[in-house]
């Protein structure tokens, strides 16, 4: 890890910045740059300006997706602002484009203000194709998202929220199949309420999870808890089924499942023991797993995943956005529903023919794994 | 033209547009992915939320340019919208990578409300550099850009005031210089007073013009004329010295310039006569010009410059733009003086090291013109 800091400092400092700009076509004479630019160009902005819709055919908008963070939850650093921000959405601008030829383009919002965020998508919603918010702090991703999904006529999804419950049907789904359970079976408990938490959760009941509890920081979510936000007591109105209170250790109790998107350890050996036998852990919380590896298998459990490279079993959500984009913008998919996203879950999951428990998700340099998902978003 | 314009469509339906993102580092493997991604880019984030100047060091914002427009005033074909000025705006960040090396991304808005295109702006400027503002209709042209100047510590410039500026006076420059006339000496008769006109004016003021007079679609400006914008009024205090009144054609009288932003045909061959012996004729509308050169030619004018490539003495802002934000960003300059542009004109002007009547201007592609622009903007 002190290697990867040094090595990626080094990195970004030698080519300031990894993502560049650059042409499809080459101008290196008089010719060229005629048809490029002016004269030639006014053609285009003319047929363009008749039918705004050939905007799609003539112009980068086509293959272009935002990124679009204003900085206030970078990966598990939390609230760092724009600028802290931007080397992020560079790399994820790079992973759109290597793993699915998806253009991808970073802006990160000098505002956290909800209102003016929406604003300032809509002002440059022209240029793209979709809108990839990223690492925009829960509870307001919510709203954002859906006041953009009702403003724009391009696609809008929050990675944090749909890419990551994306992949978490792809992995619960095989996991339950290794173990032979079927899905509304499962006791499941959801460690995390916010923009990950409530996307998985939410997915989860959609495809079919009947006992499912929610844990956030101040234990379990149920109807009637003091302070709840919109999104978690619309949570606690669907979850819950034994009418539960306490904290994680008492929700664990009996439980098949545990997915946690939470932080690092908040899941023990201890709280392991107490599930039903041979438990599945997904441990997400990013470096460090709410429970590390070997000792949730110490414990017990039968299958564990986490968001890691160096474990078996990675959910990343790198399995599910450039598939997602690929398939809206070469579908004209003007709005990305969660049936969309389940099957897409559906099909990744089916890229491992014969699930075990060290391999329950497709490797995400699979080449297979970008039109898998794509084909679901139409 | 019909060419031009049958295969500058062809071109941007075959390539879906002309722009794309591309990384500067491969990313074919999981240790790669470490490093420009989760988990090595949390280092990064960490070191620009503690220090956020380390943006420009670690990220693409230090090469990196907005080519920001409304659609509002595209080319001269007019208010065609955002989408339609999506070509263009391409184009031009193609001329600025490959002229300068710049990365520059097209932002078309949707908006042309001058308090919503300020917000927008302020709001992505984090990932930036510098903001070229560009077709963007006159009057609110000067206002946007000055409330962005005052509100931004990154370069903003509206390129078609001040990019044309600079070039129409290194032109104006070797004009003068090859006719042997002093630039205090010279009656300069502009013609058009929008954006460019505006900025060329104030410029040739800057640079020590004292009889110059301006006319726009309605005849001469002057002191006291009815409806007269902000940005005209100021110019009628400056200019018109024998207080005129009339139309072009009793303006361009004994005049020894003539410098056209405006349509084509608005000069005859009949004014040219009534200009001082051998005038200039710098006739820039596009792509036709306000005179023909040969008609300029036979009515008297000893050099003629348009904005094309297919006559001699071209005037085009390909000159200015790139070598502005070149130097800009190496020398990270936050605000780009009248005076550094001036420089730059001087700077574009001396490149020309025996200036003629058919050679007032260096080659677009000459190799020299980037670092001799660059170079002023410090």
């Amino acid at each position: 890890m002190a290697d990867i800091t040094q090595e990626s400092l080094d990195l970004h400092r030698t080519h300031r910045g990894k993502l560049e700009v650059a042409s499809k076509v080459p101008v290196k004479d008089r010719a060229a740059l005629a048809r490029v630019y002016t004269p030639g160009v006014g053609a285009v902005s003319t047929a363009i300006g008749k039918d705004k819709n050939l905007v799609w055919e003539y112009t980068m908008k086509g293959n272009m997706v935002a990124v679009v963070s204003d900085g206030s939850a970078i990966l598990g650093l939390g609230n760092l602002g724009p600028e802290a921000a931007l080397p992020v959405m560079e790399g994820k601008a790079i992973l759109f484009k290597e793993l699915s030829g998806v253009d991808a383009f970073p802006i990160c919002l000098a505002t956290q203000d909800p209102d003016e965020i929406v604003a300032a998508v809509k002002a440059i919603a022209p240029v793209f194709g979709g809108i990839n918010l990223e690492d925009i702090a829960a509870p307001k991703c919510f709203d954002i998202e859906k006041r953009l999904q009702e403003a724009l006529n391009i696609p809008v999804i929050h990675d944090d929220q749909h890419g990551t419950a994306t992949v978490v049907l792809a992995a619960f789904l095989n996991a339950l199949k290794v173990k032979g359970l079927a899905v509304g079976a499962a006791r499941v408990v959801m460690n995390g309420a916010g923009a990950a938490g409530t996307a998985v959760s939410l997915m989860l009941l959609d495809a079919g999870v009947t006992d499912l509890t929610i844990c956030d920081s101040k234990g379990v979510i149920y109807a009637g808890r003091e302070h709840l936000t919109d999104a978690k007591r619309d949570l606690a109105g669907r979850t819950n089924p034994r009418g539960m209170t306490g904290g994680l250790a008492d929700a664990i109790k009996d439980a098949d499942v545990f997915i946690g998107v939470s932080v690092a350890g908040a899941l023990t050996g201890d709280m392991v023991r107490t599930m039903r036998s041979g438990p599945i852990i997904f441990a997400m919380a990013n470096p460090i797993p709410e429970i590390m590896p070997d000792e949730a298998l110490a414990a017990g459990a039968s299958i564990v995943a986490t968001g890691r490279s160096d474990f078996p079993n990675q959910i990343n959500n790198v399995l599910a956005f450039p598939g997602i984009f690929r398939g809206a913008l070469d579908h004209r998919v003007c709005h990305i529903t969660q049936e969309m996203l389940m099957a897409a879950a559906r099909n990744l999951a089916a890229l491992v023919e014969h699930p075990t428990v060290e391999n329950i998700m497709p490797d995400i340099f699979d080449p297979r794994v970008v039109p898998a998902v794509a084909d679901a978003i139409r």
